[in-house]
């Protein structure tokens, strides 16, 4: 991809430690540009993920990219958070000073209708918590449906984290999960099968420690923090950088594998809510609608976000 | 109510034949301002049951009450409208003109939003339709709830008409309708037990046939043919005007009798989505949340559309 | 019925208050052959319905007719009681001995089956209880699906008790009451709509009162303790004696006035487990399964419960 | 396991290509006492599956094990079978003659309680086909629960093969299931986790195609049916003969590495009725309730299988 035009992206977050990662990701490689960032209840309330998103703006050096408020609590279930996870602050660890960046006064939803209709269908939508905003979005205007070029969402997988058999993003709305899936917009989703892959080693982590800039402390901290959390309650060894994975294919998909599969959405079951099925062996005879990425070129993957949190020093 | 305050209602409808006539009536009726008419798909598409609103507002003499479109398909699900019962329009049977009056360009769900945060405290939300934007105006901007004086919704009962276990209204966008029960605001129901009650018979056709303008004469195309669909489809012999009620319980409470009972509503049954269980024997044992509306006074409530049609002449 | 060839039937049955004056009305009735009483868990446990059943044989005289112990609990789901309806041995009330009369070895399914299977077609089965014997007999051996002259339910209806969606028989186990009513035999339902208009008011109490003899006594006992609980529970004046409906109609049909409707049994909601759908408008276009109870002859009714209350002294 | 008293077990199967070979494990090895074979509907229906467990007896020399016919159809569904993987007849393939064998007259759900209950404690169940049987025996008989010894189920799994959420023997009687996992009987589960390690890859097949008897003549062609079937069907190189396992693990528990996790039943769901949930991570903090086999010894399982075919040969 040399110096061709910049991807559009609008990252839709409830940072959260991996969310963080990925806005730096962002911000710090020279292929995306930044639309947008729009905040969702997901990891922490909403005002916690607001206030982290303008955070990590700060940190990031982002100036002129919006922020924008959008969904406190899920179309139509209660708010689920994970402070478990991502500690009280939903991003507990580093210390950081209250942001000087505002957050805008439009509302997240009428943000991503406007640039999407303003748009040459250029415009990708990267969600990386619960698909609140962005179903509100469509069920508001339907009109966005033919011009969003791609959603990268982070969400879903073969198996679950939340409950046996949802990941914790589908599960806080799967309502709004069924919406975004039965689009018919072009779907790329990052389950917990590739995300599971794209873990912070204490090799990476030792990477990250080096670099010799604010963004790349600011990493450093997170990764301390969510590998201790990860450890205890989810008895991994290494922390996966969920998140991280959408923004690294909006920078270069073959980044990943991944294979066009049919994907459902479980929203009645009594155990099953929020389940993502991913008909691998083809069995339910529907037609692939979702490009599901299996496969992470680790070293590629890392290689790119050690490059980005360098820039950003710069 | 001797020159009481007026009461401030905003309608949320999808006309809809006994729609146009509950417009009319809080129109026509001087204890009633009616602060805007927002729209909703249901009956018909959304853009059908915009223009409807729109046309009902010329035959009505509205010119100041703005007109605002809102949510052209569920929360959720696929649309379903009712073309058997309202024809193809939404409004078949009376031939009208196309309207002078334009829709403004705020989004419904906005408009209920800043009007309910603008007011104090005073606004009763009455929606005649599927409870699509005011569940998505609950959950876009929940500092609205507690600022709601009153929702009176049309829809549900102890027994079904769309399905044997669900009305069509709360059928259409039960998810819709699982937030705004359990919302927490004051609800009345005007639910099938109650609207079959207000029945266009003869003699009340005959009354309305006798009135000399051209309120009177709309409404009268519009029970003809509303009477045909009614005994076709359902086999009744008059046609029940059910949202009709909603504003004349708005007029004057004591138009119907109403029990403070539970309600929930089903949304993951087979066979039962959208199904409103009101508990009469309180078996259930949980807390009343709804008032729900059980015996008509038929004389008051004909006498109050009928002098509404007529003050619509003057 | 002049001198017709009897009528057999099996009562299948949880006695139950109801169940106790179906059974005598049986026995009580010279147009009835009474083939066998098989028990289940329902108002009370499987120990205490059989113990009952044995009791009100001897009372009633019955004494070459087989008990039949069946199933202590439902095919899937845990058990549920009604000791608030039915007090705690199920019968309460009445003070009766020790019965002499001993329950069969054999099981109520096997002979349920043994018996249809050895007949000409002409036996009826009188479920008044949860469906779950007859369920387990229908999928142990489907042979039997074609020589069942008729089943004749106490259960269901257009509404519920035990929950608002259900009733009480159909939600102890509404997974065999779906295998009934899918199965093709002809069925003819006594839902809530038909039985509670059998109420044991105080006329038909006095009635009762003055038949001198035990089985006289023994129900004017019973129906102190019914009325009683029927007051506290559900508010009701008079207490419904459902499950008399149905023996009652198989002595003569013309006691009721039916309607071939659709019904279907939700086994999914999270709200309505057990509920009987009744189609009574014909909104869902499929077939007519069920021949429904809708209108009680009052007078015909009591006439034949007294009459076989009589006929028990001689 | 040096001559120590031989396991008891009863197999209840729908024969099957893998549950041919499960039989003839348990017939060859010296340390399994063969109590009983039942049969059911599952990989064909009820009359196949019975008619191929005489022939598997003959070709085994089994003539003292009594087989008894089951239940041909799921507690409460529609039946289900497999004949793009088993062929029509259920165990397509090879040729065999009429069977002289003959079925017994008492039913498999009488003959499971009365073994069990006859019993000191010491009869495991293996069910490796739909659990109707199990289920039925449970709800006629609960006092068989504490007398059980084990069951040892082929069913289920982290993920499905029927659907993307379900497995083919818990899917066709996923109420049955629930039955049996939530009876407190101790259960070892070989789910899909398991059994899609216990590959016949090319070097097993000739390893039993070398085994110069008739056991092994016929296993070799139940093999190259199946591997053909699983080819088409799931894209499988390597059929896997999941029902052996559990007679494995009965004959040998270390064949297997297991871990005590907790597994539900979803049977509510739109698109994932009959899922096992297993709860890897411990993430629902219930209570482990079965023994879920993870790892096999290959070496160690097809050891058994060749021994005990060459075993049926003398």
């Amino acid at each position: 991809m040399i110096e061709a035009k910049k991807r559009k992206i609008i990252i839709d977050c409830d940072p959260g430690h991996d969310d963080a990662i990925a806005i730096l990701l962002a911000a710090g490689n020279k292929n995306i540009e930044l639309v947008g960032i729009t905040t969702v209840a997901g990891n922490a309330e909403l005002e916690k993920t607001t206030l982290n998103a303008l955070k990590v703006c700060e940190i990031a050096g982002i100036r002129d990219v919006p922020v924008l408020r959008g969904n406190g609590q899920p179309l139509i279930r209660k708010r689920e958070t994970a402070p478990d996870i991502h500690g009280d602050s939903g991003m507990d660890g580093p210390v950081l000073p209250e942001p000087t960046k505002k957050v805008e006064d439009e509302h997240a939803v009428d943000f991503i209708i406007r640039k999407v209709l303003d748009s040459d269908g250029d415009i990708t939508l990267v969600p990386v918590g619960p698909l609140t905003n962005i179903a509100m979005a469509m069920r508001r205007e339907p009109a966005i449906l033919s011009k969003i070029q791609e959603i990268v969402i982070m969400g879903g997988g073969t198996f679950g984290n939340w409950t046996p058999a949802a990941e914790f993003n589908i599960f806080v709305d799967a309502d709004a999960a069924k919406v975004v899936f039965e689009s018919g917009v072009p779907i790329t989703m990052m389950g917990l099968d590739l995300t599971h892959q794209a873990l912070a080693t204490e090799e990476v982590s030792q990477r990250i420690a080096e670099i010799n800039n604010p963004a790349g402390k600011f990493v450093s901290d997170l990764l301390i923090y969510f590998r201790k959390t990860y450890l205890e309650v989810f008895g991994f060894e290494h922390p996966p950088v969920h998140d991280v994975c959408c923004v690294a294919y909006c920078i270069d998909p073959t980044v990943v594998e991944t294979k066009k599969l049919r994907v459902d959405i479980e929203t009645k079951g009594e155990l099953t809510y929020g389940m993502t099925l991913v008909d691998v062996h083809g069995v339910t005879g529907k037609e692939p609608n979702v490009n599901v990425a299996l496969t992470l070129d680790n070293q590629k993957f890392w290689d790119m976000v050690v490059d980005a949190l360098k820039n950003l020093g710069n």
